[in-house]
């Protein structure tokens, strides 16, 4: 058993574990335990993953059942907006969301039985803290020997670019408890799963041809997550996604105009207004932005000019459990139902992070993009033809009204 | 009775009748007749709101019961982005996507019942064909005597701009019958709906301060259209949707670097490589994109170069009318339910044209991009993490899958 050569940090050190594994098929797999036991090193990890699976890159065989070579995703770039698109036809027939190695009958995310000499799932051991590995459906994946620069021309014409979807997309499960949601999970369990993300940032970014890191959490039916066991994903693309890349364009001109960083005077801006600054602690600063989109929107950004979650020093991270820990429980009581009760908000939290070596990454900084699409105890707020056409957000509220209903929810100062 | 200044070609001279009105709180409102005894003028429209809506800007009252201004909708500028997000508070109580004028009991689109001297919809007559009307709560609206373009800083602060909302939102009702689709209606009808998109481009286009004309249609529950009665859409921007600006910065690039019409190249490309070319007739081709995102994607495009719906000839309008109703069709084919009966396709369709005065509009194209977020005849395509938070598609089929299917559910060439 080794660790891995990602230094966590003072304070992973002292509370908490990784140990990296390997499942039956080649992927990666890591537990980051916050256990006593297992940080003490007392206890050792079962690592023998019980399946028997074929290796993930081994042949497969067609409709007609000829051996073919792995059929790695691959991404094409639409013309018309600059954007790559992977095609992950692979995924075709997995159940919708549903993650790694799922079944009807099983949850991929428990742990072992104990005494169960085999279950239908994704964990070798009979308990964990955290876990993290690669989808075993992956909308992009690296494939050994294969060259990922390798561009083709879709029917022959330079037009149409197509070339590996070289990245790379894992699942980070927060809690053995299927039952349990975020929200309700200890701070110092959120510390792990901070913990988690900057690990995922600092190793993915290490990748040759991984262009960002983008570290997320897709929460609630409404938005398609079949699979209710708490967990967030994490997706390394091999080029910079289209919303990243906007957002660098402006801050980068930003720059350019006024040698200052886009994102720290935005967060210095909404400080001094007040009104939409609705959570503080000693490093971390969390507010409805002036422009909000979403019908519940709040962003998070550090106190300290940090590029990425990786950079975090163990106060931050810390400081940020606590207030990941605030927002979601918020959350569930922003939108009121009548009986006082709260409700599990679906959310979607975005990390936007600098991309991995642009060379405008300098001029970017970390920062949470926490939305709903809920406007209301029993609506949703739907990506209809402005939105899903025309990418216009039109917004049914206002940014002083979620920052209004926030602050009714608990004092601004953590 | 005027006709409108507006001229809608020969076709349309002969074959429809445009009646404008106005609603008895004084919003626009126009029929579009295909019914021979309108087309030949024998009939007279009864042009009479028989509701007493109070003047859609008179003064309100606000929580507190005073008198107070009107207060049209504001848009803010994200200062990470650029897009501008139009704000529409007013819109907050109104049943979700319902359209204009609905109540827990009426469909604000159907036609008065002969003899009933009130009915709580929007259309003053008991029968039309199609009826186009400024929506009753808009997220953007030109208030008269206001100015379009005063702009304000949130909290004094110039990284936030915000004006007023200054565009336009309409509704087009296609059909008087609301159990009816879309997708059933005959061409002939499907004809005058194209009249309407043509006409209201043309009209909104001379509007002082829209930038963008935006017909589309939400059709489908699946994307919260609650409204089941055929209609459709038109949003004037006054802005450059973020989408539309992403294709003029690609067109423009490839214009001053190859002298061509990207839009132009692309289509000419698809018919080359023919594989993904799913329909054609005399005017018009309609294509998987090579690089589509979407579960189910066609572009339509016409085979002249035309910037905007209304510079389309009558047989222009005439084929896309026949295009459209097949694409309707086949799309309500295309997931097998395994009864072979087909099925209800919720879709968006979104017209893509020229802006308005923007100085790239030349190097643009006419274009209609179709899509559903149906992945099968059991499964939505959710706009998660990935989607929703980095902009960044990842589909779960092919393109030349798409076209496949297409093919098989009838012939290319119409």
């Amino acid at each position: 058993m080794e660790f891995t050569n990602y230094e966590p940090g003072e304070y992973a050190r002292e509370h908490i574990r990784i140990t990296p594994t390997t499942l039956s098929d080649g992927r990666e797999f890591f537990y980051l335990d916050d256990e006593p036991d297992y940080v003490a090193g007392r206890k050792v990890r079962e690592l023998r993953d019980p399946r028997q699976l074929a290796d993930r890159f081994a042949n497969q065989l067609d409709p007609e059942g000829n051996e073919v070579p792995y059929a790695a995703p691959l991404m094409r770039r639409d013309p018309l907006t600059g954007d790559w698109v992977p095609m992950a036809t692979a995924r075709m027939n997995r159940p919708i969301n549903i993650g790694p190695g799922a079944t009807a009958t099983g949850n991929p995310l428990a742990a072992r039985k104990p005494g169960d000499p085999y279950q239908d799932g994704e964990v070798p051991d009979v308990d964990y803290d955290v876990v993290v590995f690669e989808n075993r459906f992956p909308s992009m994946v690296q494939v050994p020997g294969r060259d990922r620069d390798a561009v083709a021309h879709v029917d022959g014409n330079p037009l149409w670019l197509e070339k590996p979807a070289a990245g790379r997309c894992e699942v980070i499960c927060f809690d053995p408890d299927e039952h349990g949601l975020p929200a309700d999970l200890p701070v110092e369990r959120l510390r792990t799963v901070v913990e988690a993300w900057a690990f995922r940032t600092a190793e993915l970014s290490a990748i040759d041809g991984i262009e960002q890191v983008y570290p997320f959490e897709n929460h609630g039916q409404e938005i398609g997550v079949s699979l209710a066991h708490p967990h967030g994903q994490v997706y390394a693309y091999p080029y910079i996604a289209p919303r990243l890349e906007t957002e660098l364009r402006h801050t980068e001109a930003y720059f350019q105009e006024t040698g200052g960083n886009l994102l720290r005077d935005i967060m210095d801006a909404e400080v001094a207004a007040e009104e939409r600054v609705v959570m503080e602690n000693g490093s971390w600063v969390g507010y409805v932005p002036a422009a909000a989109r979403w019908p519940l929107e709040v962003h998070v950004a550090p106190k300290r000019d940090v590029l990425t979650l990786d950079e975090l020093d163990d106060a931050e991270r810390w400081d940020l459990a606590q207030m990941y820990s605030t927002l979601l429980k918020r959350g569930n009581t922003f939108f009121d139902r009548g009986d006082g009760k709260g409700m599990d908000l679906p959310y979607i939290a975005a990390w936007h992070q600098a991309p991995v070596r642009d060379s405008r990454r300098d001029h970017y900084r970390l920062n949470l993009q926490f939305f709903s699409f809920r406007r209301a105890a029993n609506k949703v707020k739907y990506l209809a033809g402005s939105e899903s056409g025309m990418a216009a957000w039109v917004s049914d509220t206002t940014p002083e009204l979620i920052a209004q209903r926030f602050k009714e929810l608990g004092p601004v100062r953590l």
